[in-house]
């Protein structure tokens, strides 16, 4: 463990979530050096100064070269591209660090790499904030959050002990499971949803009596995610397509349901279903709100 | 005015709102008798003992008799039964005291009332707080928040002019418009966002691999108010089907729509829909967070 403790880290791509995990690293008994690379320059040399990383270089291979770790952070159809470079290039090399990535879809990026390389074990932390940019980083990110590692047929144990040591270092719990178990789980518990938060947006959007304007606390919520980067959404939408649109086939199962109870004013079937849901939610909140730093359910009607 | 401000208001039914209302009249310059009335002493004592309240009694013809200005504070259908009683003692009577109500649905309610009682005002305050009961009354509720009146054809202009002048001691703003109107507005704006909010848990709730243990922020805010009274939501979902099933239409529209973007990888045409979501999002921060308590948009894909 100490000799895997003075190993270089490099970063492709430098942003919250990356350099976040670099000052977690260097928080704790980590003594290699953290390098990064990155397209734009003013990244990096923030995140040097900042101390988030101990050198840069705009020289992908160079990175490469120096590096036992290689953590890529960037949206998935970036991470699934400059994987596949990375990977071509080690495939058949004698200098083999261990890979990992934390980009939300797994499926997509792990179809992109055309190589079975034994050192990638792809992951994916289940942690983030409202801001981005490396400045923003923050070595408690992870603190009590989950970390999902989906590691492949062809994956060397050692790689994913390793790379589990690593998050194990931030306060993070690691949990394995299945490529397809993943999307399908992320797109139930976070880009369903938010197809369903900008499909309200866009109803009120249309509407010429602009009902937001009387929203309360509920609204407030149901479509704050609304406002998420339009670029990135995208590009999640599209390389988790089919998890998605089999979680939004469940949701609006549930929403044809809920309508003929309501045109039916059966409202003994309308109150156990919403007391299902209140239950539901409640069995959750320690987990939804691992700080409780928000307010607790609202009972009333706004 | 000085005659208005002292005048006796009784208070049908002492909770959140009705309290908050009644420590924003005595925190203004309102020199009047407040009184109330309601199903369990245990509220109206505890009204009467925090100081909201002067007096109480549990019997509802004292009440009235006292009263110059009433407020029906209950859930939609117990606001109408209590309204259909009340105005049908007085309709024939020759105290007629003016009357308002604080129900989130005004359809229903104005249908039950079987009188054309000049002197009704129907309202709306849009203000809550994730508490409930008068213990939990707060005088600054109303403060830049919206009161919605929906006055009738044979509504007296002066009962309008007076309920507007009581709401205005709340630091209110009050908006009039016609009840078919409220009535779309708040299906909109919050029963049909519940009706999602419920669907969405109950989607996840179904799903064996509980996606609900790795949610994140996301989720948390798009399931909280489905941690919300299910009786008192049966209750609304009923008293409102017409205007909420219309809501939930529109709602429907926009997911087959962003269904249907997803599976044909209409990059463009989702990354259009989704600026023009936080366009519009953007455009009501303000108003969606008044006290701005909450956090900024995320731009992060938890």
């Amino acid at each position: 463990m100490t000799q895997f403790q003075a190993r270089t880290v490099a970063f492709i791509g430098l942003g919250l979530i990356s350099g976040s995990l670099a000052r977690a690293l260097r928080g704790s008994n980590w003594r290699g050096k953290l390098i990064a690379w990155g397209p734009r320059e003013a990244s990096l040399k923030r995140g040097r100064a900042l101390g988030v990383v101990d050198d840069y270089s705009l020289a992908l291979d160079e990175v490469i070269e120096q590096a036992d770790v290689i953590v890529v952070g960037a949206p998935p159809a970036a991470t699934a591209s400059i994987l596949r470079e990375i990977i071509g290039k080690l495939a058949l090399a004698t200098h083999q660090p261990i890979i990992t990535d934390l980009a939300s879809i797994k499926g997509y990026v792990v179809d992109s790499v055309s190589h079975d390389y034994p050192h990638f074990v792809p992951g994916h932390p289940i942690a983030g904030s409202e801001h981005s940019g490396v400045e923003h980083s923050d070595p408690g990110l992870f603190t009590g959050r989950e970390v999902i590692l989906t590691p492949l047929p062809h994956t060397a144990a050692a790689a994913v002990a390793q790379i589990e040591a690593m998050w194990a270092l931030t306060g993070a719990y690691i949990r394995a499971m299945e490529v397809q178990q993943h999307d399908a789980l992320l797109a139930a518990s976070s880009h369903m949803p938010h197809v369903v938060a900008y499909a309200l947006t866009r109803a009120l959007e249309r509407d010429a009596s602009d009902p937001m304007i009387h929203g309360g606390g509920a609204l407030r919520d149901m479509t704050r995610i609304a406002g998420s980067d339009p670029r990135m959404w995208t590009d999640i939408a599209v390389t988790n397509r089919q998890a998605l649109l089999a979680a939004i086939d469940q949701f609006e199962a549930e929403m044809t349901m809920l309508r003929e109870l309501v045109d039916l004013k059966d409202e003994q079937a309308l109150e156990d279903y919403f007391s299902i849901c209140r239950a539901h939610r409640r069995d959750h909140d320690g987990i939804l709100n691992p700080i409780a730093e928000t307010a607790p359910e609202e009972n009333h009607e706004v």
